[in-house]
């Protein structure tokens, strides 16, 4: 993760100081690798609407919004002033609370699909229940997942998310690849791996497990793989399939949900049995949800003589998180999402003559609120012509590096985009200026590429 | 979970209500399955301190505090101005925090053995990232853990957590049985059961998996098993058995944190490499922690030229969960610590009385600031001698019932009590007298028992 330019941005500054007391007591100074930078992360003093502030003093426009899970940037008043209420109320109870069926009330009125909800921690406990539950219904054991998709850290569905040309083998069946080491051979067995959007290998390669899968697992827009849509003609292949099968459909919209007012699935003519959710349904705060099919969601239903999927969670459905998600959903309402979206439409077209005017081999993906740079003249389409080499990844961190310091911006490292609702159509001059100068500054290194 | 006198409790009132509203869109009307009572859970207006009130207006102490992970109870307003600071300046960002630089520094200050720590959503995300941590380490797969332990909802570590008689199979080599229907049966076979406290059948058993296990994991204090602590010679055998068989020693302390203001670990003359922490270590919100040996948690550093086990999760150490923590933690010093295992035992003297007075075969077993009743008249040893059949579990239904809509006190549907520092005096005689009242009540069924 070294970069090139960062170490002549780097002073003796408080971030410095505060990175070398976490080296000592965190492992490797940080929870979360996502937020690492080399030589060190940056600390937030505070953070409003669109802008955070470190603790130096830097103030940064944030098209990050905490890997796309602050849908209206942050401290936004309505959720600070219903969070506050609710603390005097308590936080956490051996009881339940109205705000946890409020919050499903509204989630399963936005899709069609959603008829029944639980609620979980995070995108990675409810991927993991969405898993578990398919199993638990279909009494089958396999999943399948897409080369270079992520679905949180549950190994089974982190399986081949970091695939490399070393070890991600033929195409026509990729290698289970782990991203853990001593990852169990046998998760690497249960685990079916297919080339997203192509439809002939995929359903090969399901078929040949046709017996054993429990659900066939996809991300609608996968940011890791390249953030591109499934096709119509991949989801109806892989809904059609499953209906054949006896296996589960599975989304994990923890990222799409956003993409429009009833999640990525709206896009398609055919609807996912089970949906997982995270993110931007907590409103700024922990949560991840399994949504779905009552009949399918039943297995956790603790009324039932023979449950089949116990299941709790101390912290799952806390009134902090609910309150917090129905409130930034109830604002996140038809309007705004075609808003939010259409003000992504103008960047990327900004973002699009930009990359004309730099005369740089780079291209956009995206969907709604969200686009990726390539630095690439076509447009991937698939995992293996999204990946990148060691040489591309330092252009990038490179180019991560003038944005955050010269330019004052973050963005994902992958150089991804998630918008939020906070955003201007200034804030949005200001990203296509910066990038202008900052492909400027990197034609050289990248035309190399 | 039917229970036999709730029914003439029920009245037409508000918490029926939103139940009802509930079940249409939540499966079960509950995201916990703890706190699911027949017919209808109970849905809270307020709490502060050790008392809860329902939207109908009652008022109840609690001893449950959610599920044992509020060491001050509700609402305390140290934790809410301190939390509600923290939401003005945001809850989740792209970058790091002082916050969680500040807890890592108290956490790894309270114990000897935690060098390094990495924050998580939950105990569940603790518990698997800690079992992936092991196995990157080592190299190795297997696991090994103790019938009737619970740690959580990941697959491999909820392993024979609810084995029973028709399934649990011969002492000297316990079944692995799933929890969830659909388990792999990959993942059984990958996990090792034994008695807890028994060492010479689990050193046997380690010993016949040598090669294959990369962590021995305990709840020192499980509550599951019966809530009886670990003896010293047990965690001594495990220790030693690690040592020499390039194992992990993995404690799981998300409940047993609060045993001591070290941990549960405090009591023995050996410690575990790594420990998964959460629960009161939130002060009300959702976390987890793994903490434990640099060496070890190293392979979670992605300042490493090759990171074995690449780990983030969009809502780690989140500022509001890590400020939240840090302040409990630190109102729970040494001399908190002394005082609520104090009242405890008090509690527990006097809760021995009511047993004699009542004239029941009850006893208690617990640490520190825990307990549980056992409808037996000698306290169990093993988890097979704590196993409740359907008529006990149909006395304890009912007696909790009696708790909560006679005496209006809140218990853990084991029949445990988690104590909080906002206990006083006063409520631990209300508990008592309540418990008088409810086992004499009961006594015709105990008895029968």
């Amino acid at each position: 993760m070294k970069t090139l330019i960062s170490d002549k941005y780097i002073k003796d500054d408080k971030s410095k100081a505060i990175y070398d007391r976490a080296v000592d007591v965190i492992t490797g100074g940080v929870s979360r690798n996502t937020i690492y930078r080399a030589p060190h992360p940056f600390y937030v003093a505070s953070a409003k609407g669109s802008y955070i502030t470190d603790i130096d003093g830097t103030e940064r426009l944030d098209f990050a919004n905490n890997m796309a899970s602050l849908i209206h940037g942050h401290s936004h008043p309505t959720i600070i002033n219903a969070v506050t209420e609710q603390l005097h109320n308590g936080s956490a109870y051996t009881m339940a609370t109205e705000a946890e069926v409020r919050f499903a009330e509204l989630l399963t009125s936005r899709s069609p699909g959603f008829e029944k909800v639980r609620f979980v921690n995070s995108g990675t406990e409810a991927v993991m229940t969405m898993i578990k539950a398919s199993r638990a219904y279909t009494g089958k054991y396999k999943i399948a997942k897409a080369e270079g998709s992520y679905h949180g850290t549950y190994d089974f569905a982190e399986v081949s998310q970091t695939a490399n040309p070393s070890n991600w083998g033929d195409i026509d069946k990729p290698n289970s690849v782990p991203v853990a080491q001593g990852t169990p051979l046998n998760v690497l067995n249960d685990v079916i791996i297919f080339p997203y959007n192509d439809i002939e290998r995929t359903i090969k390669l399901l078929d040949d497990n046709a017996d054993d899968i429990a659900c066939v697992l996809i991300d609608p827009v996968p940011h890791r793989v390249g953030l591109f849509p499934a096709t119509e003609e991949f989801v109806k292949a892989l809904y059609n399939w499953t209906r054949k099968n006896n296996a589960i459909l599975a989304f994990d919209e923890v990222v799409t949900y956003r993409v429009n007012y009833s999640g990525a699935q709206a896009s398609y003519s055919v609807k996912p049995d089970l949906t997982a959710l995270g993110k931007i349904i907590g409103g700024g705060f922990p949560i991840g949800a399994l949504v779905g099919k009552s009949e399918i969601m039943q297995v956790l239903d603790p009324r039932q003589t023979f449950l089949k999927h116990p299941h709790s969670g101390t912290f799952s459905a806390n009134p902090v998180s609910t309150t917090a998600g129905r409130i930034a959903m109830e604002m996140f309402n038809e309007q705004a999402v075609l808003d939010l979206n259409n003000l992504t439409n103008v960047a990327r077209n900004q973002i699009e003559e930009v990359i004309k005017l730099a005369d740089v081999p780079v291209c956009l993906t995206g969907a709604g609120s969200m686009f990726r740079m390539h630095f690439q003249e076509n447009a991937p389409n698939t995992y293996r012509e999204t990946y990148q080499n060691k040489e591309t990844r330092d252009v990038i961190n490179e180019l991560l590096d003038f944005l955050f310091f010269e330019e004052d911006i973050v963005m994902i490292n992958t150089m991804a985009c998630m918008f939020a609702t906070s955003l201007k159509q200034n804030d949005v001059d200001r990203l296509s200026d910066a990038l202008l100068r900052g492909l400027r500054f990197m034609k050289p290194k990248i035309d190399r590429l």
